[in-house]
């Protein structure tokens, strides 16, 4: 393992910031900053079935600080301490948009930005949905959508959707499940 | 604009993380954690015409710490300060690559992660390669590899290809490009 030591250098609310001595693969030793962070899953809920010819998908216009304002996510949320990706994905489903889903099948796994985080998201495609029990977190500002896929596909093309996961998600899902 | 205020809490070498002060849509006023990042650019490079059925990409092996090993990416790398997206975009696929595009489409623009950065990665699409210059700097360690599209694609459908800018460009291609 590369690993040599790791130096806490900031204990924030969301975010750890650890100062690694890392091994490189020439046998050099150097330092990296590195964000800790405890993963997450995300979630693409589809409202009607894979034989439908243009499903209703629904996304949430989240507010990001980052970001400037609201963007276009996937459902999705950190893993608490021990929490499976599978159970993060069903709960943030249902906190984020009220719907339990009955099939849940895994797309794939992504690093967001591996140069600094070790951030991993999970991500979904929830099918099957049911009512369930809307309940959000304080500091979370978002709105439901409900959205034809090609109308979601129309905003991916034209650079209209900038998250990350949500990309991968969407175009995971065009290219290999729907 | 939501910012009222922002406190630098660590200043690093490749990352500065802020304590912001923020307004809420509703009105509320919180702390945030945000990592500020210059923004970077990201290159898919494609030695053969669209027209090629099955045409040759170069992707790079890239030692990454935070994801504990050598992972699958596009060629990519950080604006310097001024820098155009395009100019990045060519500057990193000489330098990590050795070759210059004749010709340079954008895809679309992604925030990795916007739950704590700013980080924002333009997407390209590059064609008709010539042979330039290769320069690495120095705690980059990387491979480069040739590889079939259709390969590209089963890397991604079965979980091989983990970084998040490198899918959504691999995925945006497949989708709207080729």
């Amino acid at each position: 393992m590369p690993l040599l030591s790791t130096t806490r250098v900031y204990s924030g609310r969301i975010v750890n910031l650890d100062l690694d001595s890392v091994r490189f693969p020439d046998d050099s030793v150097g330092q990296l900053e590195i964000l800790r962070h405890p993963g997450a899953a995300a979630v693409v809920p589809f409202l009607d079935p894979p034989r439908d010819r243009d499903p209703r998908v629904v996304l949430i216009r989240q507010f990001r600080h980052a970001a400037d304002g609201f963007i276009w996510e996937v459902p999705a949320g950190r893993l608490d301490s021990g929490e499976s990706p599978e159970h993060c994905a069903r709960r943030e489903l249902e906190e984020e948009t009220g719907m339990r889903a009955a099939r849940l099948e895994r797309l794939t796994t992504i690093y967001t930005t591996p140069g600094f985080t070790d951030e991993r998201i999970h991500l979904f495609l929830a099918e099957e949905l049911e009512p369930g029990a809307e309940h959000r977190e304080a500091d979370e500002f978002m709105e439901l959508h409900t959205l034809r896929w090609s109308e979601v596909l129309r905003l991916v093309e034209q650079g209209e959707i900038v998250d990350g996961k949500t990309l991968v998600a969407l175009l995971f899902v065009q290219g290999f499940r729907r």
